[in-house]
């Protein structure tokens, strides 16, 4: 069988491990968890134990020695199919079932824990997914920082230390406007008039934005977790998720356009290339630009709101008497808000910057799992000013340790600043810029459709932003959008 | 590994099918359906791999000869099993996936063909599937009645001569009984105030309802499809859905009551014992009779509305000056209605009695699909006095020959005999007699536990019949409560 007959087979297998995955995370009945874990447990080990087989090796090899070198994309193909393997084989298959099981146990355990405000309950599950990582980190193989090897299979060809600089040089820039921008906004207390925004009507309005920006309901849906989230089940189901808050409907509606940004991404990848590099995205830094470009730049502009403001103003009768003025003041809020998920842009990555440096003391061995409540709330209290008032809006917010994403979080500010990079960039397109100054976004999707989905993973993601915007990501246009929008 | 190692794999990796299964019915997005097709038969494909393996054969000749017998569960288990296996290595991997793929694509042709009522554009679907299934019948073998092999994996034990005579012995008394209840429900003309009935409303309603008789929400929950189903996705994972008709409440709740007795029935299995006979429903005919007995027995009877009509009023504005005597002949109302679903309790077994023939003579031959509508017509305006309107209301009405299940049909009527049986049985004791009569389900439950779910596919479905009743299957307590009910 050829090693193209196999990515498909490893793909139907993936994919299936995430149709079970979304259901355990929007569907699942509370005493269902326990054969959930050992569902996902066994497509996790059957699938790593093809991308690991004899078969799959030869088949690989095979392609290699046959493969003329005349075809970009093959070639691409082959490199990142060898990288994978070269990394998964570096992995026993009991490690791989065992890290799998203990993430689908850890996750419930987190949901509980956050709930009680109880770090200690899942402290033995995060010290087990730590191990585990520096396990893996270990037999990848890096040079004394783990967070590199971990980084690597999120963000290939980037460096811990490219990182670290890029956040060095961002942080004293991002502390001044965000502090000026929490200035400015507390002199104008900008207040959204009060609830219920009834949820079925936040769905609908979510739903016909959704849709207008470009979302495919025909391949794809929107669902209901504590946690937003997107999946891709298939190459024609991508699933959103998103969370109600009945007095601000704009929580749940930037939930969705940042999710609609990831799924529209995954919607414009070569379906033909499913299971392929070249159908796959090619990292989460790029990922997350997607969403955040969707989110921030269109969602949050005044361009966007003058289109859709009225149709808001018809879903939610209380916005009636509301002008717009003052809605875009709301949006453009800014406050030092414990919790990431809520913080708006001007302070969002000082939340990144507070995980990278735990994350990678944790992974260092600087950090025993038992102070991290400690470490955090004197990060935070040396970035924000003040102390979470305790776990469950501290060190317990996030669900991505209890899945094993560690080395995760970083990916996040990569992507604002590809984001605003990209959007720069397309907005040089003077027929491009007029549209989106009047919402009409589908010559900005075709852009992004051409310039990053239709690449799939055929090249880095610092050559791809490269090749799309004349530079590898730089903190330039960031930093200057903040400026703009906030001060 | 052990047989039951081996045993748990297979549940684990057909629980995972069903997950993709519910998925596909309850959520899938328009343009998804292919890749869904080949997951399902990547996995049907992979359990029947497994279940027909040298290492399972092994595994089972192993644990036959070193069974000392003195275990009746360990001996039924092993039984059960080289049943199951011998029926299983029958069939080539070729088969299993074309059948699984088949489906897959029937199901939602079928549905676009009921949708334009266009049979000609089902026909090729369903002679695909019917040349599979005789292809089965053949490689498991018969004496010339393909349906008895197709019956025996839903019925073990059970000829398609012995479905034929208790059929053959009902059908007159059936057809009296129906005109009979047919005439009297005509004559007193009983409707139900006009809705709308909110969805939502149904919906809380239905929940507290299905709770209330002893639905275990921990480890199961309701959706919404066009065609209602239970389905099992773990051992504390029962999925039911239904479907809304906002003219009429009783729609849904009668669909709710109904699956719920089937995901009782598996709530109530062993769950140590999950993936093993032992654990398992033994037949179609007793899932059928859990069914049932909650629809009919208990949610059709004076004392359960007596109970919950007053909470009906509450949830609906309407029913509050319309009498309980009047909402009671609405439940007992019969007609001929075309559509199996929504028939009555008088007339359904009619329905199963024409698909039983049609059936039988698909798989012997006696009948080309392509004269399936007008043989349909025909038996139906021989039963019934008169003629669907039209294939969608007629012979495309039901989703069960586009999911390849050919033999099925007749296991519902079983399901009635048995499920009057039961409650008779049952009655038989004054207390569960009493608690019934007040409304109060659990020592009812509680008798089925005993006497039906615990024992799992430990017996054949007659044999457990008769040890729970002291008779296998007979017509006798069904007749009597039809006339008890309707005459």
């Amino acid at each position: 069988m050829s090693i193209f007959e196999r990515a498909r087979e490893l793909s139907i297998i993936q994919s299936s491990a995430a149709v079970i995955g979304w259901d355990q995370e929007t569907c699942l009945p509370k005493s269902a968890a326990g054969h959930r874990a050992a569902q996902l447990a066994w497509l996790s080990s059957q699938a790593h134990e093809l991308a690991t087989s004899e078969d799959w090796k030869r088949g690989l090899e095979a392609a290699e020695n046959s493969n003329p070198g005349s075809d970009p994309k093959l070639t691409a193909n082959l490199r990142e199919l060898r990288r994978e393997f070269d990394r998964a084989t570096k992995l026993p298959t009991e490690l791989v079932a065992r890290e799998s099981t203990a993430s689908s146990l850890a996750k419930h355990a987190w949901a509980d824990a956050r709930k009680k405000s109880d770090f200690a309950s899942f402290a033995p599950h995060l010290a087990t997914l730590l191990d585990i990582a520096r396990e893996k980190a270990d037999l990848w193989g890096h040079s004394g920082e783990p967070y590199d090897a971990l980084l690597e299979g999120y963000e290939r060809g980037t460096s811990t230390a490219t990182v670290a600089a890029l956040f060095d040089t961002m942080k004293p820039a991002l502390r001044e406007t965000a502090a000026k921008a929490v200035e400015k906004s507390a002199a104008r207390a900008a207040k959204l008039p009060p609830g219920p925004y009834p949820v079925a009507a936040q769905q609908q309005l979510n739903a016909r934005i959704a849709e207008a920006v470009g979302f495919d309901f025909q391949a794809g849906r929107i669902d209901t977790t504590t946690h937003p989230f997107c999946t891709t089940l298939g190459p024609h189901d991508v699933r959103l998720t998103t969370r109600y808050d009945e007095s601000d409907f704009t929580s749940s509606l930037f939930g969705v356009l940042h999710e609609a940004g990831h799924g529209m991404y995954e919607q414009g990848l070569p379906a033909a290339d499913y299971g392929l590099p070249s159908g796959s995205a090619v990292s989460l830094g790029i990922h997350e630009s997607q969403s955040r470009l969707w989110e921030n730049h269109v969602g949050r502009s005044r361009a966007f709101w003058t289109r859709w403001y009225p149709v808001a103003q018809e879903h939610f009768p209380q916005l009636a008497d509301f002008p717009l003025d003052d809605f875009m003041a709301y949006l453009h809020r800014a406050a030092f808000s414990p919790i990431r998920v809520e913080a708006d842009e001007a302070t969002y990555d000082l939340h990144i910057i507070l995980r990278f440096g735990i994350e990678r003391r944790l992974l260092n061995g600087d950090l025993a799992v038992a102070d991290v409540p400690a470490a955090w709330n004197e990060s935070f209290r040396e970035l924000f000013g003040f102390t979470p008032e305790n776990d469950a809006m501290g060190c317990l917010q996030d669900i991505h340790w209890s899945m094993g994403g560690l080395g995760y979080f970083a990916t996040y500010t990569l992507g604002n600043i590809n984001a605003a990079q990209l959007f720069a960039a397309a907005r040089n397109n003077p027929a491009i810029a007029a549209a989106c100054d009047a919402a009409d976004y589908a010559p900005l999707l075709d852009w992004l459709r051409e310039n990053i989905h239709a690449h799939g993973g055929t090249l880095d993601p610092a050559d791809l932003m490269a090749q799309a915007t004349g530079r590898p990501p730089a903190t330039t246009d960031y930093l200057a959008h903040l400026e703009s929008r906030y001060l």
